[in-house]
């Protein structure tokens, strides 16, 4: 199959997926790993807290949030990498058991001036809970090959 | 014990962790989760190309980098959240077997004027690899509890 390229991606597309929610374990487990606040790590603590349960480490929300559409678009695509992101936003707590609706849109694209090989195109990925309010976002450029001319 | 508190944290001061490495296992295995790019989870592939191993999702570097100050610091202190970050930047490629040093440093303070019982910390998180090169680096603030009067 042919991989996805640059012109495959189009100024406006948008992507929605299906709702994730994680449970307490889930959140817990992943926080000791690897952001063991309390707010993430200790259920107790957290029933008295402004929330009443644990919250997901922002880290776990943003993975959770990015890969469908890494999985559904750039895996196939003939992506080179990601220099990281200009925008990067955590604007609402999202509690166990909170669904949360994963988005991804192409917000422009331009081929690249130095290297005329790949192009820029510049993604806006993040996740929407059951009020429509965006619970974290990030924006910022993926290099992608250009179909090759032969 | 007492948490750590806003007036704790020195602008300049820097924390350094020892060094992880991922195998090739551990690289794959987190990118079949959350990043399914074949860069990052088909070996055979990445044999053939430029860096001859797998490379490490940027998210998984993001994570280890984060994961041992968030332990020896942030999870005893009164933090109520981040709001993200205005600088995240993936600026080399880590792969399989390659050590990272992860560190952190203290940019600027300020306390809150529409909230004075917080503030806020501003902070460089980033990981070094064995060349000296930073492999990724973000710089956002963090919201902590002033320490209460009594």
């Amino acid at each position: 199959m042919s991989p996805r390229y640059f012109e495959d991606f189009t100024v406006g597309e948008e992507w929605s997926y299906d709702p994730w929610a994680l449970d307490e374990k889930t959140v817990t487990d992943f926080a000791k790993q690897y952001d063991p606040q309390p707010m993430h790590t200790d259920p107790v603590a957290a029933a008295e807290g402004p929330h009443g349960v644990v919250i997901a480490s922002g880290w776990q929300t943003a993975l959770n949030c990015v890969a469908p559409f890494l999985e559904a678009v750039m895996k196939d695509t003939a992506g080179l990498a990601s220099p990281g992101f200009d925008v990067f936003r955590w604007s609402k707590p999202v509690r166990a058991g909170d669904p949360v609706i994963p988005r991804a849109k192409v917000l422009e694209k331009r081929v690249s001036k130095s290297k005329p090989d790949r192009g820029l195109v510049r993604f806006r990925m993040w996740g929407v809970n059951s009020d429509g309010d965006s619970v974290w976002e990030v924006e910022g450029p993926f290099f992608i090959l250009l179909r090759p001319a032969d």
